[in-house]
């Protein structure tokens, strides 16, 4: 048992991963949140489904690092093979462990599933380890120790990963005690990963203490600061000087810190305003009503929305002039259905109390460009029940993913510059900004 | 030198990669390249910026493969160790490359700019190793040899890796000539992992060729073949027939191969079939009509959706009954109102020839759930011009983003199964199914 955690490695298992099948995420996330812990991760490694090459890959990493985080090989299957090589790493057996089994079980109960012997084989455990709880699927983890090295095991999917991480092995976490490491995230939209990099300025040399690093993300930028000090009082002071700085060289395109998103620092600002939106979307067919339902208490504000990717939607349902979409009118994507389609949702939803509206048009590809308006063209509208609609064009990059992503969170970060008083902020990949346009002289 | 590369092993190198802040991609993407080529990945490796971790890592893995791909170091800057590590693990000096420094110095000169010292140490070479050429930056690679093994070293940005791993590593490899290798992933929904495995059986058995695995991402369940054989045709025959056995064994739950989606397959069918989709959800918040719109060409079925979070808008935009969500009626999470929002969907969706309907109402959390209807409570119902109502009660685990995007696919998954000739398959987290209900008497 390692009496510190100063330093980690990470393992990831599966050959799946080892063979490039999937992509791992969970080695970068474990290391995340390792380091904001002030524990610092030396090496990733990953092997494939091979007990002798797991089990080696343990023995080699514990000793590497005074502790390890195993992710995948817990699942029922044959392949499954993190709890043998725990075994075999450590020179002890596997047991069944009637904790974890009595957990699978009542797993399972809960959604009128029954055990099966390949389950069965989940609730096996290394003698000397411990059984983890997974709340969030049949399979348990283990903490065990192969030499003096801490190994905690924790399955491969990242919905049961994460929260096995957080409630059952941070807990068991010993960051050295000598020195504190904090870190904290600045978030911001609307602008790119150099611009603000040039308005960070001389913040992000590299002997400075916070260190100021930026990283790009589906359209949002983030600041990260992390500072080591003697004791955690001093490292937050420092990080506290440095985010205000930070602060106010992004001005109102910073729209949060750490966990926040674009989304809830949005649904936050509309409740505190006691405002009601509603969403209308062409290309994005729902993708902005999910990012803003997925902000747990959005429904004190989100009033409905409408997915008019169909043209008969659009005049149907939000009574977008017919001439508009066709032949001789601007089209289905156009200022004009945009501001058509976000001020007919803004009549629809005054029935319950909406007051803002947001919608999208957009030709998010592969198909379905012009040379007028190649794919990535998108126009996003805001209309308020108070003010003149604002229409944005924008010209996304990338694939129709990229392109529907970009979009939603265009429309957020326009709605979040208003609501931060700052409606004239140019945003990121926009090319062209109309206020006062209306498609349908409601 | 290795005299046929019949295994290989990935090294990245990088403090931003170890410590979390960059996500390492160039693994993933070199491991599917070369097992294309039939080489196979046995490991990836990730090491920070430090002469002796790398170097030690370097000679392990040249002991456990006949080929190393290593990315990253090869910058100009102090912290850019690659070529030491090289030369450290082969026991050889640094040299500068004449070769190498013209072509740095014309490729700075192409873009005006002048040579740097920084920039001269990016032609430094261990003298028993070849420079690789780099069209698209100042770092060439590396090709040299530990031990046996052939080390091939290229830049960490994939804009430089790719092209200098197809135009100046792929041709040095030695495949091995007397075997081609060949993978197929099959895809299922609405079963568990471990019902798959007990369907497949001892196809699963770890001494078979095809080798058969099974993996679980998002509810998505997929069989993993990969055969080994003296010539590509061969292995591809052993594929095909393993095919046609898994196809036999999964039955209706089996949707798809390879890059294939739930919603592509589900929006593939609906066209071979004429018909037209809408959607009405409420806890997904526009997630389902964001899968379905995500398929390229969905634009000839998805007719639109109402994103009725809000039981105001449940009435206004559908028709559901307020007798069913006011005090005394079964509230808004019950399979009467999912049969209601379906149904008002369909009717809605006449106008523009729907004739298929999904709901989806649930308890998404953390917030809302009651002893009757725990977090995780979600009702679908599929409505359709010529059938009756089927509505299933499904109790979903895990956070809010999880249970909606389970419930998004488990819609799809229904619609699938009445697709795909087996409208009576109970899915995985499904808790109860009643046909025929009716929300409105519609």
């Amino acid at each position: 048992m390692a009496t510190e955690h100063r330093t980690a490695a990470i393992l990831a298992v599966g050959d799946e991963i080892v063979l490039g099948q999937s992509l791992d995420t969970n080695s970068r996330w474990l290391s995340q949140r390792l380091f904001d812990l002030g524990i610092v991760p030396v090496e990733h490694a990953t092997v494939g489904d091979d007990l002798g090459a797991h089990a080696a890959a343990f023995r080699r990493l514990a000793e590497r690092a005074d502790m390890v985080v195993c992710t995948g090989g817990l699942g029922p299957t044959a392949d499954d093979l993190t709890r043998a090589a725990l075994a075999g790493a450590s020179g002890d057996t596997l047991v069944e462990d009637a904790g974890a089994l009595a957990s699978i079980e009542a797993f399972l109960k809960e959604r009128g599933r029954a055990m099966s012997p390949l389950n069965r084989t989940q609730a096996r455990r290394p003698s000397r380890a411990a059984w983890l709880p997974n709340g969030h699927g049949t399979a348990p983890g283990l903490a065990g120790e192969v030499g003096a090295c801490d190994v905690f095991c924790i399955p491969g999917p990242p919905a049961e990963m994460r929260p096995m991480f957080e409630g059952h092995v941070r807990p068991r976490l010993k960051p050295p005690t000598d020195r504190a490491v904090r870190t904290r995230a600045l978030h911001c939209v609307g602008l790119g990963e150099s611009d603000l990099a040039d308005r960070l300025g001389s913040l992000m040399s590299r002997d400075r203490n916070p260190t100021v690093g930026t990283t790009a993300s589906g359209g949002v930028v983030s600041v990260r600061l992390r500072s080591v000090a003697p004791g955690e009082a001093e490292a937050e002071r420092l990080l506290d000087a440095d985010e205000h700085e930070v602060r106010r060289l992004a001005g109102p395109h910073l729209f949060g810190a750490d966990g926040e998103t674009i989304a809830g620092a949005v649904v936050g600002r509309l409740v505190a305003r006691g405002r009601g939106l509603v969403v209308a979307e062409s290309c994005t067919g729902g993708m902005l009503g999910a990012m803003v339902t997925q902000v747990p208490g959005s429904s004190a504000v989100f009033r409905g929305g409408w997915i008019v990717y169909d043209n008969r939607a659009k005049v149907a349902d939000l009574g977008v002039p017919g001439a508009l979409l066709g032949a001789g009118g601007p089209g289905a994507v156009s200022r004009e259905v945009a501001a058509a389609m976000a001020e007919g949702a803004l009549r629809h939803g005054r029935d319950r109390d909406a007051d803002t509206a947001l919608a999208i048009t957009g030709i998010a590809g592969p198909e379905g460009g012009s040379p007028d308006k190649p794919v990535g063209t998108v126009f996003v509208a805001l209309a308020r029940a108070d003010a003149a609609t604002d229409v944005r064009r924008f010209s996304m990059a990338g694939d129709r993913e990229s392109v529907r992503r970009w979009s939603a969170l265009s429309a957020l970060a326009m709605l979040w510059m208003h609501l931060a008083g700052a409606p004239a902020t140019r945003l990121l990949r926009e090319i062209e900004a109309t206020t006062g346009v209306s498609g349908t002289g409601a």
